[in-house]
């Protein structure tokens, strides 16, 4: 199966603690590389997960909050001194445009590289990024300021072909791509092989959600209906349900609803308050309503399957 | 002895690596707290070291290059959602002063204290800080961009009072502070009792210059005179001292050059290049000249004696 896999670099929320970084992770499609949020010290957190951060193309900011943006400007600031010359998207709530542009101005000039903005409409449910790998969409979310989450959405592959009869019926490799797009075979003698004999359907598409910082949001369920993995921030437990819906936030028992009635495969909860030393009794208040629920944790990385 | 010592919180360069985070220090004044420079990751360093942040009053910026800088928003933005309400001051290049508050009023609205920037003019040397325990002053360096060092300077304590001479005399607990400052003691039958014989001298000032980023300037020489510990920088070793000069920064040697020249008691590098993996050769460079030399590491902290 083709690579897609999330890793952690910061599950914590606004006051970083000393056990949880601010918000940002990778998403790896087919091995190309996006940063979700990019909080202080994302540069640090990069280096110490392996990645191969250089490669990053794209970055999807979800608000304009410090703990979701304040890595952004040092790690375009190392990206220059490392001598990248790979345009880097950086995809933010529009306000941030202007503010962005005379920061890099300032503290990175000369840079060799181009920082393409993009500015989000974090109202609408739109597609904002496309390859021949993956789309990625905005999720419009409830939060104190303009907010958006992502969902990445892998395209479908195209059929695996069935060695076996490619062999049987000698076909040439230079056929193989037509075949894999659902050409029929046609025999010396006439008769023709359906495509379907010599094909077998790949996997379906999987696909991911990030839903970070937002109050309860049920109108989210149809569109994250059948997601394979949904990370939700879970920042309090129930019984500070007054806090979460005063900061537009979410508790625990909130995700772990969103992620039942969207029948996604499973669901990882982060954003942790910096109130819980253990985040063991949120994931277990999660897991009353959606057991197959996963705690995020810094370095964690989390297959989509 | 009163308290006057310093914790790294960052000695690495501009580069961040897995063995050191970008510039930052607290210099630690009889427990006023101040932070010289303040890298990305700042905030998260001064959690690990345990300083009790919420009481600094002064940040010293020595110049605007990102890995001195880049962890100011979050740290003030931390205060905030801490409920700081004690004012802030910041003393930076004056060409910061426009943006700061620009990144302030977009990131940090509602803050509860007031951060007041102090425009440095990085070419003079001056008192830029002084209360009733200690002043600062600025070193100018030589750097690509306007950049200064500062010198923290104690100021003479009062002299210690000879208790046993103050029970021998039956001077009265009010008279303290007069003998303090400097009074002779009357007996009842009119002899003079001199101050010199109720009172031993304090121990002298101490000082501490913090000089990172700079080519090798040997005018700093009679400005440092004599201080208790320099850190200076040492970014490479000086088999690269091309690669020095054409950054305008300092080898190991050079450092140890400038500590030897000015009589300082100690000399601490750091800024290491992320050239270098381990800082050995560095320190063993610098020893060459100036033995009584360490070497900066994260978490460290070095009395000033």
């Amino acid at each position: 199966m083709e690579k897609f896999e999330v890793t952690i670099l910061g599950c914590g929320s606004a006051v970083p603690t000393l056990n949880h970084n601010p918000s940002s992770q990778v998403v790896n499609v087919r091995d190309k590389l996006s940063i979700v949020d990019c909080g202080e010290s994302t540069q640090l957190q990069l280096r110490k997960s392996k990645v191969r951060f250089m490669s990053v193309r794209n970055i999807f900011i979800s608000h304009l909050h410090g703990d979701h943006c304040f890595g952004l400007l040092g790690l375009i600031s190392t990206f220059g001194l490392l001598g990248r010359t790979l345009p880097l998207h950086v995809y933010a709530p529009a306000a941030y445009g202007d503010l962005l542009e005379r920061q890099i101005d300032f503290f990175c000039q000369g840079l060799e590289f181009k920082v393409e903005f993009h500015p989000l409409d974090t109202e609408q449910f739109q597609v904002i990024y496309e390859d021949r790998s993956m789309t990625v969409s905005t999720l419009p979310l409830d939060h104190r300021v303009p907010c958006c989450g992502f969902l990445f959405r892998e395209k479908p592959s195209l059929p695996h072909i069935v060695r076996e009869m490619i062999d049987y019926y000698e076909i040439p490799i230079s056929q193989i791509n037509n075949i894999k797009m659902g050409a029929d075979w046609k025999l010396p003698d006439g008769t023709i092989i359906p495509n379907s004999r010599l094909t077998r359907p790949s996997s379906p598409p999987r696909s991911y959600a990030y839903c970070s910082d937002t109050a309860y949001k049920p109108d989210l369920v149809p569109h994250l209906r059948g997601v394979n993995l949904l990370y939700h921030e879970a920042t309090f437990l129930e019984n500070r349900i007054e806090r979460a819906r005063y900061t537009h936030h979410s508790t625990a028992h909130q995700a772990a609803l969103i992620a039942r009635d969207a029948h996604v495969g499973q669901l990882l909860i982060g954003h942790y308050s910096a109130h819980y030393l253990d985040e063991q009794p949120l994931l277990d208040e999660a897991r009353q309503v959606f057991p197959n629920t996963i705690a995020a944790k810094e370095g964690m990385t989390v297959p989509v399957i």
